[in-house]
Order: structure tokens, then sequence, then C-alpha cells
């Protein structure tokens, strides 16, 4: 059986190794994927990494892993990120799921290294289910679905 | 007699089903338009999968439906979406109708759900109207209609 | 003599029928120009509106008249909008005059349609200036000119 | 010996004749450049100006001039018009020297046009330097240099 | 061996010459890498220049050097010029090492010229990973380093 190429793209910028929490995540749910890896600096080194994993590694879709300071001007460089990672998407016409964490998402080192193991595992199963099961997805339409927080849910009348 | 292939992108992270709201009206509308639903997980997912809506699946025409959260950086998400969905657009020569709720746009979930049906079904008439019925848009050119809220109306002198 | 095809992007959001005063205007002007009316929802439509005017409707230049409303989320509509137009042109090679009036613009209901129909008709003699006249622009650079609202002028020591 | 061809991309909005000043301090400099004015009503119109004078007028290299006014949105007019000239110059591997002048940049009338005329020639002068003498650029690198306003000058320890 | 090419794009905008800094560290770290210099006025120049260096330099790599100045303006056009690195690196398919030091990131000139040749130097370690050792990369990712500044580390529960 042929496996797809998954890349995951992720940064030294980052505090908290969420590359290695998606890799683990992926491993331990399917055999069908076949992981491509490709660490740069920065979060604005993540759309190319990507495009790169694209058109060089020959992969099927990426995750892309970044955590942006506290400060406004990390505000701005994760910004132009994602504009560059959807840019990177529709040159290539395949999925990039997005995972940043922002420093101040929570109040302590346990809360945030927490939030980033729920975020990564939670994308790398968004990966899974792009991948495989867009059915699964696609029954959960609506539903308030969030990662690295409890789902939201849906809203009731 | 051919249909058109329509794609309805939504997400998992809406807490309203307005994909399946959207499509309920186009099927109670017309038999032309074979309806085919891509669900993701989140609005910035949105662009890249209305281009593979188009490119692989064949579509004349998207509705993009999401949800934007009450925050700040929610804003920001809905901002760089739409700055994709029109890059697609531009990309393929094709229309996709965005169709966002803000989460902060009425104050109780009934008044919610109301807004993004409203809306949903009113977008869905507009992509209904593109293909088949351009001379009612023209007809209606400044006259300040409005989907989700009342019709603003032209301005009277 | 071979006529120009121009496009008329406009709105059934706008409150005031702009399209049909810059027609008015180009119809009353010249009989070299052959119009090309196409009317879409909303402003964010207009890009690829204009993107369809060059490559199925063989416009060679397009107006697109819009009217962002007063909130801070129409700002930022019409900030992609512009985005947006500015992107078809690049890829077309092709002039877009943009011509929107926010609707803030004037404190009364006449002093809104008066802006109005000021600056689709100035714009359209723009696009009549564009194709017919450059020379006249060029005599003019610098010059402080305003649509809608009177003249700044020059700067004068 | 053959010429450059090299595009003055200006407006009617701005209130000073930027265009001419550049002109003239170009044709003061060298016999080198052949120059081709190409004046559009507002800032937004630069991008595919030069996109014209690249592709059609068989330009090297342009310079674009504009006046923002002193409003926040001529702000936004004047940010999007530098993205979309960042983007032909991509689109097209060619320099586009941008030329600005906000109308607050100076508190008189006398100092506005002086700001004009100083910025124009030294920009002017950039073109020149691009095409003839890359070497004085690099010998400048990090110089702290300015146009329109006294150098900022190197910063000494 | 053949040698890479990596463009050194800079600024005489800037009032630090990093450009030589950057250059300074390769030279000093390996003999695989042909630097090419491209130096521009302003920071806006610098997407194009590395366009240029990929495709008439025919550059593998580029790192791109400067210095905002300190005012609201400044930080717009910074923002400008990274939306059009990251979109020149999307169409090579190339990485450009963007490394802008903001006039205002120290309180003393001692202090900022610091903070340049550090980012500098390290941004220029940066290129050379990516050029010839990936694995050091992986093996940093998530242990938050900074160049400028001292390394914020990985977080510890």
């Amino acid at each position: 059986m042929s496996k797809y190429n998954v890349g995951v793209a992720d940064t030294t910028f980052a505090r908290v190794d969420m590359g290695a929490m998606a890799i683990n995540e992926i491993e331990n749910t399917t055999s069908k994927i076949n992981l491509i890896r490709y660490t740069v600096p920065g979060m604005k080194d993540l759309p190319v990494a990507c495009k790169i994993l694209f058109d060089k590694y020959d992969c099927e879709m990426c995750i892309a892993l970044g955590m942006p300071g506290p400060d406004e001007k990390d505000k701005v460089c994760a910004h132009e990120a994602s504009q560059g990672i959807i840019m990177c998407q529709l040159m290539s016409g395949k999925h990039i799921i997005e995972c940043f964490v922002h420093e101040d998402e929570a109040e302590t080192p346990e809360g945030l290294i927490k939030v980033c193991d729920n975020r990564a595992r939670e994308h790398a199963q968004n990966v899974i289910k792009l991948l495989f099961e867009k059915d699964w997805l696609q029954k959960n339409a609506g539903k308030g679905l969030r990662q690295g927080h409890p789902d939201a849910g849906p809203i009731k009348s």
C-alpha cells in the first residue's frame, strides 16, 4: 500500500517542540503517512518551507507549527506568516494545517505546554481526517470544534 | 439538462451548521445545481478548499461559510481568510460567495442562529442569481440589499 | 470604427445606484465605448467580477463601484476589495478605476447622493481619459484633482 | 548607444507635480535614459500603470510618485498602493522606486514643496544608480541615507 | 567542489552596515558559498532585489537586511517589505532569511550596533544551516532560539 508524504514544518523560534508532538500523534494513529520534517528559524520561513515540501519532497499535505511571541510585532509576524501559508496553499492546491500557539495563550508554563500538546495533536488529527476521513469533518461541520482549548460546541437555541 | 457543480465549503470551527442551511436553500430552489460539500477545520482552510473544489471537483462557483469568534485574533483570521478567498477567485476566474457570521453579531443564541440561517439562505440565493439570473442582480444594483439583517434599502433624498 | 468594451462592476449592497450614474456619464460623453454591466452582491465580489469582465467579456478597462458601510468591519471589507482590485489589474495588465463612496462621507442623504453622482461621473470621465486622452491626465499631473468633492488643487508656495 | 526606457508613473491626485521634478533631475543628469511618463488619477492606479510601462512600453525600471492625503483612509490607500507596487516588481523582476510624500510631512506649503522636490530628485538619482552605478549604492550600504529629509547618517558607537 | 551562490540584499537606508556583518560571518565560516551583494535604497526595494538575485544571479538563497525607523509609517513599510519577501520566496521556491533590526530595539547606539551585529551573524549562520546542516535546525526545533537578543530557551514545566 502506498503512503502519503506529509510535511511537518516547524521552527527553532518556538519555545515548545510542537513538531515532535504532531509527529508522535500521527505515528501513533496511522502507518499510512510518511512524515518529512523541515525545521526553519522562524514563522515567516514557514510558507516557503511548505512550498519546498510540496515541490521538492512531493508532500500531499503539510502541518505548519509556530509560536508567536507576546509582543505586537510578533502578532504582525504571525499575520504575515498566515497570509503566506494561505498563498502557498492556493499556489499548490494543497492543504497546510496551520498550528500556531501564541505565547500568551496560557498563564503558566504547564498551561502553555498543555495547549501546545493538545493543539498539535488535534491538528495532526485534522491532517489525518483531511487525507482519509473527509466524511468525519463533514459530520462535524458547525459543531464548534476547537484545538488546544475545549470545544466551544454548537450554539443551541 | 446538464447541471452546474457548486461547492459548499464550511468549517468544524463554526458553531452553527450554516453549510446545511445553504444546501437546503439551494435544493429547495432549483434542481439545476449539483452540490459538493467540503468541510475543513477552520476559516483559514477555506481558500484552498475552494481552490480544490474548482480544480478537482470541477465546480463553477463556491459558497464559503465561516463563523469568526468574538476576539481580536478571530477578526485577523477572518481578514486573512477573506484575502485568500479573493485571491482564489482571481486565480480561478470564478465566484466564491463569502458567507461569514461573526459570533458577536447577535445578543442571544436564538438571534445568532437566525442571522446565520438568513445569511446562509440569502447568499445561497445569490449563488443562484449569479449562475442563472444575472439580470435580477442588475435590477437590484444600488438597492442596499443585505444578508442576515434587514435590507438597508436605497438612500432617498 | 471599432469600440472599446468597458466593464461596469457594481453591487446590490450599495445604497445608491452609482453604476447607472457612471453609465449615463459615459453614454452622454462618447459613442466609442460599449458598456457591459456586471452586478454582484457585495464589494468583495468586485475583483473577480472585473477578472471575468476582462477574460470573458473582452473588456479593455473596468470601473468598479461600491459603497462601504459606516462600521469598522465595512472598512476592512473595502480594504480587502481594494487589494483584490489592484491584484486583478496586475494579473490583467489593465486598469480598473475604483469608485468607492463611504456611507459616512456626507451628513445628509442628499449630500451622499451628490457625492456618489459626482464621483461616479468624474471617475467615468477618468475611464474615458485613460482610453482616449492620456495627454489630458499628464497635463493635470500634480494638480490635486478630486472626485466626489471639490478639487484640492495644487499647493502653492 | 542604446538608451534605457524608464517609466515615470504619477497622479492627478497629487498636489505637487513631482513627476516633472523627477523628469527634470534625470534629464539634467544623463542622456542615457528615455523617459516615458504615464499619469493616472490616483495612487491605487500606480501599480498597474507600472505593469503597463514594463509590458507595453518596454521599460527597464519605473519611478512611481504619489501624495497621500492627511486622513486615515489616505494612509490605507498608500498602503494598498505600496503592496501593489511591490507585487508588480515581483511579477516583472524589475525595480519600481516608490516616491510618496505624505501631505502632512511638512508644516508649510513651502516646506512640503521642498520635501517633494528633494525626494523626487533623490529618488530619480536612485533610479540612475540602480541602472548605472550599483557600486555607489553598495558603498553607501548602511549609511542612513534619506530622501526628502536630511540623511540620518550611520549610527556611531 | 561547486559553490552555492547566496545573495545579500541590503539598503542605504539602514544606519548600520549589517550586510558587511553578514558577509563577514559567512566568509569566516565557510568557503562553500559565493556571495553576491545587492544594495538598494530602502526596505521596500528588498523583495525585488531578491527576485533578481534568484533569477539573474542564480542564487540558491538570500539574506535580506533592513532597519525600519522608529515611526509608525516605518512599521508599515517593514510590514509591506516582509509580505513581499514572503511572496518572493513562494514565487521562487527558495529561502530568504529576513534580518530586520528596528531602530528602537535598543536604548543606546552601542546597544543597537550590538543587536545588529549579533542578528546579522546569527541569521548568516541560519543561511549556512539551511544550506548545509538542516539536521542542526531540526535538533533545535522548539528550543526558543533568538537572533540579536539572548535565546528565550525552551519552556519548562
